[in-house]
């Protein structure tokens, strides 16, 4: 795979691109979670962005920077959930047919909205390899663009918006957190931010059941032969070749945390802030909880990814 | 009991005596609600109010109006929950005492919130007349001045501030819903957005286990003898006298929903919305949904006053 990184100038394109279908979410506050922490958190909340989660914006961009050859021909992707709903819903913008790939086992709420978008389902085993070799079946089958979840420079981009709009919204900010799985939000988010401000410290937040992103990193080199096991099912993804690079190009430290402290982390931002986050957004909430020493005083923004969760099955 | 009703001065004079305190709260959309309904939702986020309900407003505006001899003797109030914990975090703003005088079965988790935000709990039975009966005791044994939870001119003010903001934020609106317990803010509200369009529909959501408003105005006077019996916690105070002076005077429908309308309306404003909001806020989603030809192609504003749950209670 060879994917290359977006630069600055393809996000503002991309936050341009999706502004008439994208919702510019709130970063809310809370003054008990500060004096908990220590420390300012600025939580950007895209569990309010269209379709519940920030993967619409890497979708939106995808959809519509098509030209309209390849847009009448649909897209594909696989996912685990929250893509493949973005997709689909990116796709009914444009009018055009959107097929999505999803693995046994994804959590029902989300493949009920993936449906309830209009997409086509085709289903296939958990494994990274049944997902791609499924996708690229149905694209040879249809003609439809392949719209990689992470792994796509669009993709990139349209993730990395909600560093755009963060920055604009609470400008002063230290270091900003968000999860890691396939790392496009991670990747885009990076980029953007150390375009604006070379001396932002990013942090990712991944589950000790998925640290293949730590692990590479310390080591050198992407590992790919993890097989995850987390209660975070966003973040059971191993990170993409072309993430990883943009990870280590721009010094991102990753944060492990327990399944256990995801899970307290997410029932205490329901609790305080009176939002609905899936546990793995959970995670950059717990990553600083975790280790507060490093971050007291300072300025955090931490990306809520989303909030498609299974309310009859909470995790508590 | 003689309190006057505030004016829009007044309601625009709360505005900017509380803004440096509270937080302006987002007005949130969705799609596919709207599709649901056939109507346009603009969700005005209380429940994303400091301390997690619209009462902080009201409860600032108070702290904030008494003089400094009137301040240094503190404040007292009874509430079951919401407008204790507003009055407590209101008066920590200016450095005063607050006494917080709570009915028995009052909900865990509001009353924890009221003593971390540093008020001194009194307890008492859970009737109207004990409660005030308590109030009174603690008034005249430290002075300190009574901010009534509803029948209170600078509550009814602040709590109007809301309809301000959201007429900011969404100007077209058609119509107005607030859910309808002691009538602070249902009255305050009608104020504020008569005051600005005098054709805006105004709404109330009562539950039909405490519908004295809605019996009060088809009798048209104030009933006072109904006991409730509902699951909206927040919502089982019966209509005060000013406050149903102001729902006659401004034409405030109601309309009545059960509890399992309430209970299903806020299982899906958790699920599509992605907000934490207490069953009382669901009553104005329920009465929507319960009638939906009425509001069909209208721009309406729901106010979602709490989100002060106990999360390990879900009453689903």
């Amino acid at each position: 795979m060879s994917v290359a990184l977006p630069g600055i100038d393809q996000i503002r394109d991309a936050a341009a691109r999706i502004a008439p279908y994208a919702a510019i979410t709130p970063v809310l506050r809370h003054e008990a979670l500060d004096r908990m922490v220590g420390a300012q958190l600025h939580f950007k909340c895209e569990n309010l962005q269209r379709g519940g989660a920030f993967k619409f914006r890497g979708a939106c961009n995808a959809v519509w920077s098509l030209t309209d050859d390849e847009a009448a021909r649909g897209v594909v992707t696989h996912s685990s959930g929250n893509h493949g709903n973005a997709l689909a819903m990116a796709a009914a913008t444009r009018g055009i047919a959107a097929h999505v790939v999803v693995p046994e086992g994804a959590v029902r709420a989300k493949l009920e909205a993936i449906e309830r978008a209009g997409a086509i389902l085709h289903r296939c085993a958990a494994t990274t390899a049944a997902r791609e070799a499924k996708a690229a079946e149905v694209q040879q089958a249809t003609g439809a663009t392949l719209v990689h979840p992470y792994a796509d420079t669009r993709v990139m981009a349209g993730q990395g918006t909600v560093v755009l709009e963060l920055l604009q919204q609470s400008p002063q900010l230290d270091a900003i957190i968000t999860p890691v799985g396939g790392g496009g939000l991670s990747s885009g988010c990076a980029i953007a931010a150390h375009a604006i401000d070379a001396s932002l410290s990013m942090f990712g937040a991944e589950p000790s059941g998925a640290d293949d992103a730590a692990r590479s990193l310390a080591l050198g080199a992407r590992i790919d032969a993890l097989v995850p096991d987390t209660v975070c099912d966003g973040l059971r993804t191993l990170i993409g070749e072309p993430n990883f690079a943009a990870l280590r190009e721009h010094r991102v430290e990753i944060i492990t945390v327990s399944d256990e402290e995801a899970i307290a982390a997410m029932k205490l931002l329901w609790q305080s802030l009176k939002v609905v986050v899936e546990v793995s957004s959970a995670t950059v909430f717990a990553a600083v909880l975790k280790q507060r020493e490093r971050f007291a005083g300072r300025r955090i923004g931490l990306v809520l990814t989303g909030g498609n969760v299974d309310i009859d099955a909470l995790p508590w």
